[in-house]
């Protein structure tokens, strides 16, 4: 297919990522790998990555016999029926708990967003002590400025405007299954303003902001998987919008505009 | 990029898509589409479609002077400063409301999922009267069953396999801007269970269940753009998962598992 009767975007999952450990520079691996596969990292591309080996990178791990729950944490491990140690651990990655029932923590993640368990994992957890079922992986604990860090590296090293958009898998209120949503930006925008744009018609669209790199994240997170096939690399060409300077803050409603709490 | 280093989705966009009249058949728009720009539909692709062409299609315009509202409309209409009789549509279209404010009411729709307004669109409508202010479009009645007959005539008339998706754009309850997100399914899973899958160390994952064609309507949603440039069909290839038959329904989470209502 050529370009000229179709607009593209090109997602490419990179194989064979190499496992990460704490304190792995995460740009010379992407870069290292593109390098080893005769990959090439265009101007414009977009750089998808899974929080997993950032908050790994970062070690953010957390051995669950050390966490000392407190009453808060009891509180909660009754209702949901989860251990108190990881409830603690949640309690401590969030701003407030929006429900709480059988099996479920909704809580506002102290970044601002709505999610199950502050986004605290076990599966793929890289073990860390003799005993893999107590270890827990957190979110990292800036998840833009991990991204910044990741963009300024390998945009001065190629000489390329590149974005970078760190992503995890998300529940919905009332859909079933995850999908891909951001967690942490740089150099793309959360949110693109279509306001004052004519419709096909010439009517002014009113309404129309699009969350033009959750609708990346959610794309890219299709080719990530989530089991043993983990990839946790997708570079994007082909984003539609301009790239600038963005932040993961420009997706959260505002908690006045929330119908929903 | 070879595909040996990388696994690769590819969305293309249709460009110049015809506007769509009442009546139109919408398979023969894409394969005639196709056949003009010399690009090819393969084994295992998936259509992506927005909704519009669709509703445009079976004649879902509504002309606003019309309609005759009734109590519960000039009630909604109080509370959210719509006109009464736009409301009395959205409550036509619609299971229940679940939030009304200013400017702003959340409904189930009849087909199941939450969204503003039951879908009913007013930009990019064709005129169908004088007065164009007055015209608004519905969401398709059986979004499943207008996939389903699109997929049918496209994969017969191909002799491939093929997915249908059609798509509108959503918004969220916390988070800001539309994304993507699938209302009508023929031919590949909404819903994508991978519990059982182990992760990398050999846990068994226990609650991975992938929104698969929210994420697809995500990401193709992203090429199609809300205002002029309206690209309405977008052709996925390289979608991970098995095809197989697949309904909507899936991806709507029972009200008895609703923390939200």
């Amino acid at each position: 297919m050529t370009t000229k009767n179709s607009k593209k975007i090109e997602l490419f999952g990179l194989l064979n990522f190499p496992l990460v450990r704490p304190g792995d520079d995460i740009a010379s691996l992407i870069l290292d790998l593109c390098k080893k596969n005769n990959l090439e990292i265009k101007d414009q591309d977009i750089l998808v990555i899974t929080q997993k080996i950032i908050s790994k990178s970062e070690n953010r791990y957390r051995i669950l016999s050390l966490v000392k729950p407190g009453f808060r944490a009891y509180y909660y491990s009754l209702i949901s029926g989860k251990d108190p140690r990881f409830v603690q651990l949640v309690l401590n990655e969030s701003n407030r708990v929006l429900r709480a029932k059988k099996n479920t923590l909704i809580v506002e993640h102290k970044n601002g967003f709505i999610c199950a368990n502050a986004g605290i994992d076990h599966s793929n957890t890289d073990p860390q002590s003799d005993n893999n079922e107590e270890t827990y992986l957190l979110l990292p604990e800036n998840p833009d400025l991990s991204a910044e860090i990741i963009r300024q590296r390998i945009s001065s090293d190629l000489r390329k405007q590149i974005g970078v958009l760190i992503i995890d898998s998300h529940g919905r209120a009332w859909r079933n299954g995850t999908i891909g949503m951001t967690i942490g930006i740089s150099g793309i925008p959360g949110l693109v303003d279509l306001r004052g744009n004519e419709d096909l018609f010439g009517f002014k669209l009113k309404v129309t902001m699009v969350a033009a790199s959750d609708e990346l994240a959610a794309g890219a997170s299709l080719l990530m998987g989530q089991s043993k096939e983990g990839i946790p690399v997708v570079i994007a060409r082909g984003f539609p919008y301009k790239l600038r300077e963005g932040k993961m803050s420009e997706l959260i409603r505002p908690k006045k505009e929330d119908l929903f709490r």
